[in-house]
């Protein structure tokens, strides 16, 4: 009945792709279940998008870069009609592609989300606070640490300009982090800073380029940053001026007072200084364990940030990014909503459970799904453990009769490779007298129980 | 900093996609996290695979209308590169598709299963039983109850041929429904049973084509059936013996006795009835809510199945199949390890939402997000509360300080438009006294408390 002929080749999935075994989906909900938790106690609704969107949706909104990397889907049926001869015969895959693909995966969560609330905007009521956690695919280049298909752990608050959101989020990744208990530092600059310094050097239409270049400072050091800023055409003694924001391992307070002398006449700069003090200033009001620093040379890539950026580095270990996001003025305007402004990060889910997991920080009880196996050794036993597994589900007990008659052994083999802390047999004389043979796989030891106390023993014991 | 050129029309989805909003997620959360639970409870683990699959994995696994209904990723960068110009000038879209798509989205979570069971066989015990909640695309045409975009919930044990497997996941889907407060009937039938009839008429070779037929009889009607059988060049006499197939509003006990009469010489339907007898006798041991019907036209489309076929329908809900499955011998085969049979059951996620939702049957306290709004006076009383929500988030309560300083009318509609029960209200005097005032949203009723009573009155009246 099934076609046999096109299979028997080893079976694999497309590169950057990954399973997931139990024991790492076990792990994976650990950390998406606090991010979750702690999201649901700020207020923050679930919300979920299509993976797919209309191409349109997504194609120049991340750059040319990102263009490229959006995975298309092929339109259904006969997608070459209606394509015109010459188009076809020019081989252009890149034109081609967009008029024979309409919808494409989705790159982030940040724009199907302004898209969303453009949508929906009728139904929802703003300040509109909602989380997304979903996967994203990308065709980058598959390395250590990056994915084609990777899940993001969103928060955003749209509507709404006040800091106070840049101070909730956060407290968010405090509670996050101090709930995973790994060590992390929280970068905060904003673009209008970084806009009042390029204004202040004459090279406002550099933006980009400049700020891309300040990025890179802790991966390839102030030497190379200086010869890259050289190379975009900056002057030598500009490029002196602007040593002392590149040495700053200096207190916050010495920061904001360099900034407020060299950023005085630029309106964007005052502005964004400004926001920087009063989140600061919130912050002082409440304490939170994590070290929240300015860091001016922190730009961060996506050109949808207007304001407040923020990016999150776990301490002593060489990872780079694990949570990050910012402030933007336009991204609902793109889908025709203006006068939104909105703010949000993401968790880098993967990257969090590779410092868990390296930091050996993962809770041991997570790896135990089923609590008791019941042994099978035959049809009239199995009966007898059918009503009996029935009972101590209702209990709240997970457990699993094994399905065949095998070898004692084999079933017990089954239970420890399983990770299965107690097993339960029940033979004839067990049956006849409702005695029942408990063995706690890890000690060896066996307890004789009746039916009724099983449960609880478990309980008291897992 | 962002381009604005191509946006402004009015954003949309694809069709037969979904935007989920809050409420909807946590509804359909509810019905997730009650299949999962119930899972859990039998001992199944959950694994994930990546949403697309390579092209191969999924082709020829579905049928030809199963092929054309799957989602081709257009491959990334120069995909027309090396297709030669002949196949390209010829426009034949399904071929063309083939060579320039290597991966898909996937179909349906079994496969894909059964592809992960064959390539992760050495790091798995068997028998495995695995759970998996994830959404799966087809290309179909949308309509009312059918998405393009959908979420499968499946059960598998796999590597056990024990009939104990299939009773036990007729115990979950009573358990999950039960739990929904769903009132179902279980249908069941074996393959081997329609091959014993269709070898006994004379027409073994037109096995597909007359189960699919009888699987239409609820649909089209005992004379549409008849009809149908016919066209197919099946005499008349014929249909005439299998009439009593069709009417059999027996008891269990007369449709095993009928069948083993008619199918007594053969070795596959007599095989087919051994097995439902031995399901029947187990399912007699533990006493469950639902009925369990051996219902002789279910065949069930998918033609990886090769013995027991399960489906469920809810009573006086006129929506189709709610839950299905099936044992399977051959599946794992496909992907070159033979001998593990498997059996397993999907519940559709989305009609079972449409059945609570249509019965009324969701719990009202899962439309509460936020417990608690804490209105913001202004900037003095703000940090105020910054404090104040931080306490309320240790003891687990869900809270939002407004984060404007908007008009109190405009804070107070912004609690009510969110179902958020209570409001707390911290002016100047509040913050002198620290008798704080909480206002009950419902009643209207207005409480003064302590700030350290705030968390044990929410929780004691939410």
């Amino acid at each position: 009945m099934i076609k046999k002929d096109m299979a028997k080749e080893k079976p694999s999935i497309p590169k950057g792709t990954r399973d997931f075994l139990p024991i790492e989906i076990s792990r994976r909900n650990y950390v998406f279940n606090i991010i979750r938790e702690v999201y649901q106690l700020y207020g923050f609704k679930p919300i979920e998008t299509p993976a797919m969107e209309n191409i349109t949706t997504l194609m120049g909104k991340y750059g040319e870069e990102g263009d490229r990397l959006i995975f298309k889907i092929l339109n259904s049926g006969d997608f070459l009609s209606g394509l015109p001869d010459e188009l076809l015969d020019s081989k252009k895959s890149s034109k081609i592609g967009l008029r024979i693909c309409e919808k494409a995966l989705r790159y982030d969560l940040t724009v199907p989300f302004a898209r969303y609330i453009v949508q929906h905007q009728h139904k929802l009521s703003f300040p509109f606070r909602r989380y997304q956690i979903q996967p994203v695919w990308r065709a980058d280049r598959p390395q250590k640490g990056r994915y084609r298909e990777f899940f993001q752990c969103d928060a955003d608050i749209i509507g709404s300009d006040s800091m106070l959101n840049e101070v909730e989020l956060i407290t968010i990744i405090n509670d996050v982090f101090s709930k995973l208990g790994i060590d992390v530092v929280v970068k905060i600059n904003n673009r209008k800073i970084l806009a009042g310094i390029v204004e202040k050097i004459g090279h406002a239409d550099k933006f980009n380029q400049i700020t891309n270049i300040f990025d890179k400072l802790e991966k390839i050091g102030i030497d190379k940053v200086n010869e890259e800023l050289a190379e975009t055409g900056i002057e030598n003694k500009v490029i002196d001026s602007l040593q002392p924001l590149f040495y700053m391992d200096a207190a916050y307070e010495q920061k904001v007072e360099y900034l407020n002398k060299i950023l005085r006449s630029s309106e964007p700069g005052m502005e964004g200084l400004e926001e920087i003090f009063e989140i600061f200033e919130m912050l002082k009001r409440i304490n939170i364990d994590c070290e929240v620093d300015l860091d001016i040379s922190l730009a961060r890539g996506l050109n949808y940030y207007t304001g407040t950026i923020i990016e999150v580095k776990a301490k002593n270990v060489d990872i780079g990014s694990i949570c990050g996001g910012g402030r933007y003025d336009d991204l609902a305007s793109l889908f025709g909503m203006d006068g939104m402004s909105g703010v949000g990060i993401s968790f880098g889910a993967d990257r969090i459970y590779d410092v868990i997991k390296e930091k050996d920080l993962f809770p041991e009880n997570i790896e135990t799904f089923t609590q008791l196996l019941i042994v099978n050794f035959g049809p009239k036993e199995q009966n007898y453990c059918l009503s009996i597994s029935k009972e101590l589900r209702e209990s709240g007990i997970s457990c699993e009769i094994y399905p065949d008659h095998s070898k004692i052994k084999k079933q017990m083999q089954y239970a420890d490779k399983n990770n299965i802390p107690f097993v339960l047999m029940i033979g004839e004389e067990e049956m006849r007298t409702g005695n029942l043979s408990l063995k706690c796989m890890k000690s060896g030891k066996q307890t004789t129980l009746k039916k009724s106390a099983i449960a609880g023993y478990i309980s008291g014991n897992c």
